[in-house]
């Protein structure tokens, strides 16, 4: 078939020259909060589970954005029945959103059918376009229903059996019970907001040109206002800005002197998340470019014409008349998950909390990923003694070095917070923590349980919540299709640390997050980067690079030449007005 | 700026090879009925009017379709101050709407701002998206009022005076009254139109999918029904086929033998309004393709899931369940327009009656052009008597061949019909119809009243309305704009025919349609062009033809490089199918 063909020839390229591929497959950042990728393929000798004609076990998959979608790509789906569910029938690279809003990238070049991407993993993978709105854990059931409200008929409900389930269904723009958002407000969650955001834009210029429009009322409704100074915020403003000067001051030119863009910040920066530098960066740019940042504004109501902000210095309500509010303050559970986590009794949490192998909880056979889930990292102190009696194998009462060489990797690769403090407080390994409790380090280092105890006292406050981002989405998802890929041969084979509280080692290592750093586009094609190990990149050329990787991480070479043709396009001919 | 300068390359180019332009700028058709484009240039020698800084005379245009923007981009602008209303702030290029359907262009690639092309203008042109809902001829004002449905306040209203009123609103999808048509079925006349069936198609494969789904409903929802075989429902067909087995059926296998595709056509055949080999042709490769088409059959009833029609052969009513209908069968007045014949006293009429210069009857400073207008032909019986008598200088109470020759040319140009009439008899000129009528031909031609009422008795025969279609529209609007471009000049020098009724000439030359063909795209590559001259094109070269004429009529580079890369787009990635 002809798309057949050409993909694989463009990936045969790809493949051919490796290093061009390691060369764009770098990292990246923003988007539905903050974002970034995964390599898709993070081991390298993946074996095929050859169970060939005995009973397949059947895997349901709940969701298709980042987490899910990179589960089904890495998955061999082969060993397994797999049933997808989505309300949507395609994945969205989401970092784009906000290029969508004002046209400089049209929403058809981000978004990939999924069945087009499950077809080529055989005929064992089925979708279905439908929301699923309850998960019966005791009957390891879910139950779904159409979420097509046409006139075709009645919604469609049905319900699937599950071996595993993987929920991956993300998250939801969070109002924080704001009174009005839902009503007023945009949203930048899905490709219909940025969509809606666009024609919303051209509306206003287009009202705002009427002859009966009163001065003020051209005020009013040409003042856009952006809450959350978080990634997607900020871009969305730069992204506005940009089409403001370059495209519509021309074609409007009796009000492109009303425009204002209003930035609020309930916190004392933008961009808190990035280096100083970067944020430093960002406020003096967005002041050059006349876009009002207000930070210690936190927003208390959004009514049909202004919004009320109490200002943190004078503890003040300020309203302010507003034609556009868009909502960016980050993200919240779904309703669904919320039910759900009050069934398996998680209530009081924002996300289905899991273990270090992204299992729910309780569940063997629930995998929880993405936005909707949350990693809850082990304390190394819980497990003190449990690691201390195991390392001390002849049950002296003290561990010598020997002794404890044999499990620190272990222990390293089950509490990363471990590594992670190692590497902050710039010590080699863990031996250098132990020898600086003990006070004479000259001595051979033994240790009893409570000095080991004091060593590592200080660990587990380097336990931080993985962030909310497709970066981390993405990888959670190749990491669990990998442990689907190998399931038999490492239930054979285990790979994973000693089960410091049971016997044997743990079947998978567990999942670790590795950060590749993260972009902020500030308009004016200029960008920041936070790159790995402190690098800090800001200006023209990280526009490029941002280009370069964004490229090359999209999801087909469809999208890839879609994307590319339309910065193409928008460099030459700017971008589009028309309201459709 | 570099937008000027790319598109100024870009003419240049056309301009040093005005036979590039030539090969190119040929005729074409389809779309909202059938349609079919004029070169933006009929006359070559225009001149600027330079009234200096005297009053301008305030012009009004009504819409921005084929006719509005036409007379726009030929329209010099400076002697006017132009005020364009219409609800839409784009202009579409209609005859790709099928294309939209399925995806094989993107709606936005054919779509381009009105203010773009006023820009170019320069400031005299205004534009405001409103609708005009209310034409008041006797104080010479419009009013209108914002088409904008948003919450960003009420709708605003405001009127406009003018000196001179262009009316170029378009039609509307006529329904006949039929019930229920309003309420189920999908028209295809605005590019909301085209969206929305795109998105309905893929929700009938993901609907179809579902596992609850009965065998019946899935018969049932996979029905598309097409009503009416002219242009527009052929092509729709045409283009659903392609997509559901080009596309779709790779990626909905389970669904894709329930597809069934029917066309339901009142008259005896399809495409009845092209030459009969186009018609064999088109209906055979339906057959072929699996397309159902249904000859005979006038819909009577559209309901939630079926649709009544009354089979002409038998007199029986048969209804056919359905999953979506597109009603195509041709246009009708709007309600403004309704309003506006009213008020003028020209009710029971489909359109506004102008005379041959386009003015609405008993105005002469309101125009009315493309489909919300039709153009009253004189009939040369009418006049007969005034055109003999001022023929016959001499008042000898016959006409010699010299006399007659005098105004020979001006009877032809005030009277198309008659040169109609001599080609369809393959008569030289008017001598030999006047020879005809006399019986010894040998005779020097002098003829009396009644033998030349009796030699042109039959001319009115060939009096056709124009059809309402964009080449027709288009035209209009490029030959008012240049009677409004030469206003002063032919005022001091007319151009047109003698007028027979009065003393003088006419002003300008009357409007006189050229036509140059129409394209009905069939599917598979395939196109059937029927030429001027009887000359009939089918096949895949026709295709070609249509994909360049096409691409050369687009209004702007922007949407020219748009749509050519959409084309090679679907050539090398298929359709897309994500439900956006």
């Amino acid at each position: 078939m002809r798309v057949y063909s050409f993909y694989e020839r463009a990936s045969r390229v790809f493949n051919e020259y490796p290093s061009l591929s390691k060369l764009l497959v770098l990292f990246t950042a923003s988007g539905g909060g903050i974002v970034a990728f995964s390599d898709a393929k993070p081991f390298q000798n993946v074996y095929a589970n050859s169970q060939g004609n005995t009973q397949r076990k059947k895997v349901v998959v709940l969701g298709t954005g980042w987490a899910g979608i990179s589960f089904l790509k890495s998955l061999k789906s082969s060993s397994y029945d797999v049933q997808v569910v989505s309300p949507r029938n395609y994945f969205a690279f989401t970092p784009l959103l906000p290029s969508v809003t004002c046209g400089t990238v049209e929403a058809r070049s981000i978004v990939e059918p999924v069945r087009k991407i499950t077809e080529k993993k055989g005929s064992n993978i089925q979708f279905e376009e439908a929301e699923c709105y309850k998960i019966d854990a005791k009957n390891k059931k879910v139950y779904c229903r159409s979420s097509q409200d046409t006139n075709l008929g009645g919604r469609e409900e049905f319900s699937f059996d599950y071996d595993y389930l993987v929920i991956a269904m993300g998250g939801r723009s969070n109002t924080f019970n704001t009174p009005g958002v839902v009503e007023y407000a945009h949203f930048l969650k899905e490709v219909e907001d940025a969509q809606r955001i666009r024609q919303t834009v051209v509306d206003i210029f287009e009202r705002a040109s009427l002859p009966s429009l009163s001065e003020e009322e051209k005020k009013r409704i040409l003042n856009f206002v952006v809450v959350g100074g978080g990634p997607t915020g900020v871009e969305f403003a730069a992204e506005l800005h940009d089409f403001v000067h370059e495209d519509l001051s021309r074609l409007y030119p009796t009000v492109k002197d009303y425009v204002k863009i209003t930035l609020l910040e309930a916190g004392d920066h933008i961009l808190n998340m990035f280096d100083k530098r970067i944020t430093d960066f960002a406020e003096s740019k967005f002041q050059r470019d006349g876009i009002d940042v207000k930070t210690g504004s936190m927003v208390v109501k959004v009514s049909e014409k202004e919004i009320s902000t109490k200002e943190r210095g004078t503890g003040k309500v300020v309203s302010i008349p507003y034609g556009m509010v868009l909502w960016s303050t980050g993200i919240g559970p779904r309703p669904e998950i919320v039910d759900f986590m009050k069934q398996i009794g998680q209530t009081n949490r924002r996300a289905i909390a899991t273990d270090e192998w992204l299992r729910v909880e309780g569940f063997g056979n629930i995998y929880a990923l993405g936005d909707c889930a949350t990693v809850n990292q082990r304390k190394v102190m819980e497990d003190i003694a449990v690691i201390f009696s195991k390392a001390d194998k002849e049950k002296s009462g003290t561990l010598d070095l020997k002794e404890f060489q044999e499990v620190v990797d272990d222990v390293i690769e089950r509490y990363p917070q471990v590594e992670i403090y190692l590497k902050k407080k710039q010590m080699k390994n863990i031996s250098a923590l132990l020898m600086k409790s003990q006070e004479n380090s000259q001595k051979p280092i033994v240790v009893d349980i409570e000095t080991f105890k004091s060593a590592l006292s200080e660990v587990d406050s380097q336990m931080k919540n993985l962030p909310a981002t497709a970066q981390v989405a993405a990888q959670q998802g190749a990491y669990l299709a990998n442990c689907f890929n190998r399931m038999e041969e490492c239930e054979n084979y285990p790979e994973g640390p000693l089960r410091f509280r049971g016997t044997g080692r743990h079947r998978f290592r567990p999942f670790r997050y590795k950060h590749f750093g993260q972009f902020a586009p500030l308009g004016g094609e200029q960008t920041a980067a936070q790159l790995p190990g402190d690098f800090v990149s800001i200006g023209y050329s990280t526009q490029w690079l941002w280009y370069s990787i964004y490229a090359s991480k999209l999801v087909s070479w469809r999208t890839r030449v879609l994307v590319v043709s339309d910065w193409g396009r928008r460099f030459i001919f700017g971008r589009d007005s028309s309201r459709i």
